[in-house]
Order: C-alpha cells, then structure tokens, then sequence
C-alpha cells in the first residue's frame, strides 16, 4: 500500500481517496485550485495541506490526480516537473483522452498509470466526501505499453486500500464500456429530465420514485459532465443513435395501437419484454426466479429456526433450492419464502412443504 | 372508514390495500381469479377468501377492484350485477379507458368511483404486498359527473386509511399527467435496458447504480404494461417523440463536437443544464442549495448541541438559514453542515462562524 499520497484536486472523489487512505494510516498531501476547497478537506481529516515547495519528505509514493478529464495531462506534466511523487494516476471518467494529453505534452508515461474507480455521487465537492465511497466498487486501471510494473502494483494496492476491485482493460475498452453503462444513460436521464422543465408542477407533484431515478443522475454537474461526454463523443453519439432507434420503434407501435391494430399491441410487449431482460442482465438484487428456474412460495412465521426447519422439509424430498428470497410486510407476524427450484422439483417441493404443514403457491 | 372491503384481484396493490385496511381491524374479503394468489393473500393475513356466494352479511361497503385496465370494466359490471357491495372503486394505471368500458356496458356510474394509488413495486404477486405501500403516496380519484359524493367519501376514506394522500382530478387530466411522470419514463428505461440486452457481460458487470436506477422500472411485468401503455398510447406516444427530439439534438450535438467545433461544447453544455434544472423541479431530496440560495459549509463535531450552537451564532449575526442538510462520512468524528442562505447574507454568516471558530467554506 503507498505510504504518503498526493491528492491533487480535492473534490468528491480525491477527498474521498484521501479519506480512506487516512484511515489506513497512509500519510495525505491535498492540494486544490480552489484553496477553500483543500482546507475544507483538511478540516474533515483527510490529510494535511501540500506546502509550495512540495512533499517535505521528498517525493511521495504516489499522486493522485482528482481533476477534470481534460486537466489531467497539464496536472501530470506539472506534477512531474515538480517530482511530487514516483508514481501517478488518475480518476477521469474518460480514459483515451488524458493519456493522449500526457503523450502530447511529453509526460513520463512510464510513472502514470491511468485509473477510473467505477463510483459517484449526484452531489459533488469534498462536503459529500465518504471514506467508503469506493467499497466494493470497481476500480478500473488502464496501463499504457510502456507503464512501469511497479507504479501498476502502486495503483493496485490503492485501489484495494480504499476497498475496491481492481479491474485491468486498455483505456479504449473502458471507454468503449463505459460509454453504455454510463455516459449513454446519463444523457437518457437528460433527455426525460428535460421534459419536467416544462412540465406542470401539480403532475411534477405526484411522480413516485420511478420518475425520479430514471432522472437521477441527470442532477450531476454538468460542466464536468460537458466535458467526460465531448471526450467519449463519437461512441455516446453512436449508443444515443440506437436508443433513439429503440424509441422509435416504440412510438411506431404505439401508433399502431391507437390505429387499433391488434398486432401492435403484440409487438409492444415484445419490446416491454426485451427491456425487462435487458435489466435482468444487469449485475446486482433482481426480481423474480433465476432464469431457468421456477419459483415455490411458502407463508412462514416470522420467528428464528422457521427457515432452517424449512430448508430441512426440502432437503429430506431431496430437493436442492438454489436461491431463496424473503418478502416481509412490516407489522406482519409471517412472511413470504420465494424458493427458486428446477422446473422438475417445483411439484415435489410444494407437496412435500404442503405437508408438513406450510401454505405453499407455486405461481405460473 | 369503509368497515367492510372486498378485494377482487390479490395481487401486489390489491394486497396490499386488504393488508392495510386488516391492519385498521376493516373486515377484508380476498377474490382473484387465480385461486392460489388469493390464497397466498389469505395466508398473509390479508383477510378471508370471498364465498362464491358473495358476502355472507349482506352487500360490503366498497369493493377494489384492483384488476388490469382492460378488466375493471366487465369486473365491475359483474360485481354490480351480484351486488357485491354500496361503492365500487379501481386502481388501474390510466383512467379514462376504464370508465369509458363501464358506461359502453352499462354500468352503474354513480357508485363507481374510478382511483388510481401512485404506489407500485417492480415485483407483483400478493408475495410482494405490503401494508405501508401507500403511506404517504398520492391517490388519485377521479369522480365522474355522476357519481355519488357517498361513493367519493368512502374511496377517500379508503385512501387515507391506507395513509395516502388523497387527489381529485379529472380522468383526463389523470392520464395526461400520468403519461409525463410513469408511462413515458417507463419506455425510455425500457429502451435503454433494450441496450443491455445485446452489451459484453463483461460491461455490464462494472455498471454502477447509475444504469440501475435508469434502467430499474423497465423490470416491472411487461403484461401489464403493455396494456397500460395501449390504454394510453396517444398521449405516451407525443411524450416519446418529445424525448426523442431531445436525443436527436444531443446527437448533433456531439457530432459537432466530434467536428471540432467549439459551440457544440457550449451547446451540449445548456443542454445538461436543462436536464439539472428538469431534475430540481422533482418532488424529493436535493442536492446543492435551494434555487435562489447559496450554500455555506461548516465542519463540526459529530456530537450533540453542535448544531444548536451554529443556529445560535447564525440568529446573533441576523442570519435567516432557509434549509440545512448534513453530510457525515462514516467513521469520521465530524461532519459537514451545508447551510443554504440568502446571497447577500453569506458572506455574514461565514464571518460570524469563523469568529466563532468553526472552519466555514462558501462554494462557488
């Protein structure tokens, strides 16, 4: 793990490196244009404040530079003019661009190693600063040919120190990548947002949560975000030319419906139905059985031992439950066991819980 | 309150509604055409399967029919027909379909009240129900010309029974304010998540909350809602083309960055604008200040009293703070109290707490 680190840009995501290198005992520099904005780290305890002349102690094991995409090659050349550290990285959103700033300006590239942890907030600056910001979260590295194995291993253990997984590609698969599971959806969150300017603030008044998130991220700064999205310009061009493809299917088929074309209203659920898998591919809690399996529901008393006396029942008719989820209501005395089995075993299950004594629905 | 409820259709909000008016001691009675969910409903303690002969006491004093669109119609007019209780209410997603179902074959408008609770889950199933499900949700009711103030008091009742907040309006109006905050967000998930149907798993394994939130109501059953949508395909179909427009603008856009052309940044720049300011005009939790105020920031001690101190220095310095909030990274003994004050007082209040000691930042 590097020892003393330089955070250089000390915004939600450096204070946040920063925060949880302090908590592993590493020593933190902090810098910012904005000096209000390093002070106000300093004060949460991310680190103390990087004198003028640089690290006192000499160079620092790495630096880490929390800028703007398009700051990161000027921030690095800098940097290494001034020797702050044996090693850099940084955390821009976008990959391509910064490493070819750095070549462009003649920076060392054997010392930086490009990163991206894969983590955020709508709220920026290092008030929103968290420690854990990163745990569990990817955090993306992108050595160049000529990167030095040392500063990569530097890099590794940063990102394992605050907690994160570290995940090797070249910097054109990240932002290959990253322009469909981030860039393309913050503009659809745009482009819905856009439609609530206008909107009537009394139909405003009664949306739930599912307006809200699919505009949520669309509430980032979007300077910076002007900035990542022009970086990445042909490829988001290129996702945003097929969601609109998509819509306008959509909008073809809804016009059928209202023409009252039977077969339109088929085709609309083939297409309802292709999101829902698309969301199903997605990596996190699903809804639902695992594909491929069946669903078993049994009521259970909301006390301890219910469910192993139920994995028991299971297991003695030799069935295997592959997944189990637990649906309660607040206030209720039971609940709901969704017991995910093979097609085959479903029967089997049921009647063996039924059995001994559980209410038991195998939905369709 | 309505005493006595039936529920035709036990599932998710049908459920739901049985388990709240169960939990103010209402007698519930649970019918679905799938015998087994009104059973599971039963189980649950939702209240007890409806007898094929109707209500043993006589004519309850609501009925739910808490069916798809397309079914209020015929369900109401059969439960009419059995006389199955003195009013009759709906949950159905559009409004003006099924009312117009109900006159087309004959029903008795002026016990049908017509409702719509703006509360969902993307599970359905009497598994998922829960009685809290309406608490502090909007329910819609649209009354027609015809229908009995009786009818509209019970549903009310109904309603805040069930802790929601109860809204007349229109079944017009209903749908076209609907269409802007649930149908057309539900598309433009959909055809992102269209996207990720066809993406490397390897891509989708790093996506963030991000995509998942954008993304997340595109799970809900694809049935249903293909036959939501239908029921209002006109008005979902202008709202997509509206967001289509905004895609196809981004689209050149980015082009123009792709160009080389500087405006294009600034362009781009507006845009996402517009998308934030669409965003803060959603009901719900905000970052940053209120419109019109500036944020001061403030660490303090994460121990009591430290906030009443704050306020106490901010009323001596004349000081009116409009709206605080806190920030607070696990593990750190301090936080960050964001305080959003009027522009000309800021400077004041930053003056009055660095005086008194606390380390104040005022963000740009």
């Amino acid at each position: 793990m590097p020892g003393s680190v330089v955070v250089l840009g000390t915004g939600l995501i450096g204070t946040s490196i920063a925060l949880a290198m302090r908590a592993k005992d590493a020593t933190v520099w902090l810098s910012d244009a904005d000096e209000s904005a390093a002070r106000l780290a300093a004060d949460l305890g991310a680190g103390q404040l990087l004198p003028a002349s640089g690290v006192p102690s000499g160079p620092a094991d790495l630096a880490v530079l929390a800028v703007p995409p398009a700051a990161v090659g000027p921030a690095l050349a800098h940097a290494q003019y001034r020797g702050l550290a044996r090693c850099y990285t940084d955390v821009a959103s976008v990959k391509e661009l910064p490493l070819e700033r750095a070549r462009e300006l003649g920076c060392d590239l054997t010392t930086f190693v490009p990163g991206h942890p894969m983590s955020g907030r709508e709220r920026s600056g290092p008030a929103a600063a968290r420690a854990d910001l990163f745990a569990g979260r990817t955090w993306i590295i992108c050595p160049a040919p000529q990167t030095a194995p040392g500063c990569v291993a530097t890099v590794t253990e940063l990102a394992q120190a605050c907690e994160a997984r570290p995940a090797m590609m070249s910097a054109a698969q990240h932002d290959q990548w990253v322009a469909l599971i981030s860039h393309v959806p913050h503009m659809v969150a745009a482009a819905m947002a856009a439609l609530c300017l206008d909107a009537p603030q009394g139909a405003l008044g009664l949306a739930g949560p599912g307006l809200r998130d699919v505009t949520r991220i669309a509430e980032s700064d979007p300077g910076l975000w002007a900035e990542i999205l022009s970086a990445n310009a042909t490829r988001v061009r290129s996702g945003l030319l097929a969601v609109i493809g998509q819509l306008q299917a959509a909008a073809g088929v809804l016009g059928g419906v209202d023409d009252g074309d039977a077969e339109s209203v088929k085709r609309l659920l083939s297409w309802l139905e292709a999101g829902r898998d698309g969301v199903a591919r997605l990596p996190g809690k699903q809804g639902g059985p695992a594909p491929g399996y069946r669903a078993v529901q049994v009521v259970i008393a909301d006390k301890p031992g219910e469910l192993a006396r139920l994995f028991a029942v299971a297991g003695a008719a030799g069935v295997n439950i592959e997944d189990v989820r637990i649906e309660h209501s607040p206030g209720l005395p039971v609940g709901v066991a969704e017991l995910s089995v093979r097609p085959q075993q479903a029967d089997g299950l049921s009647a063996a819980l039924a059995e001994a004594g559980w209410p038991v629905t195998s939905p369709p």
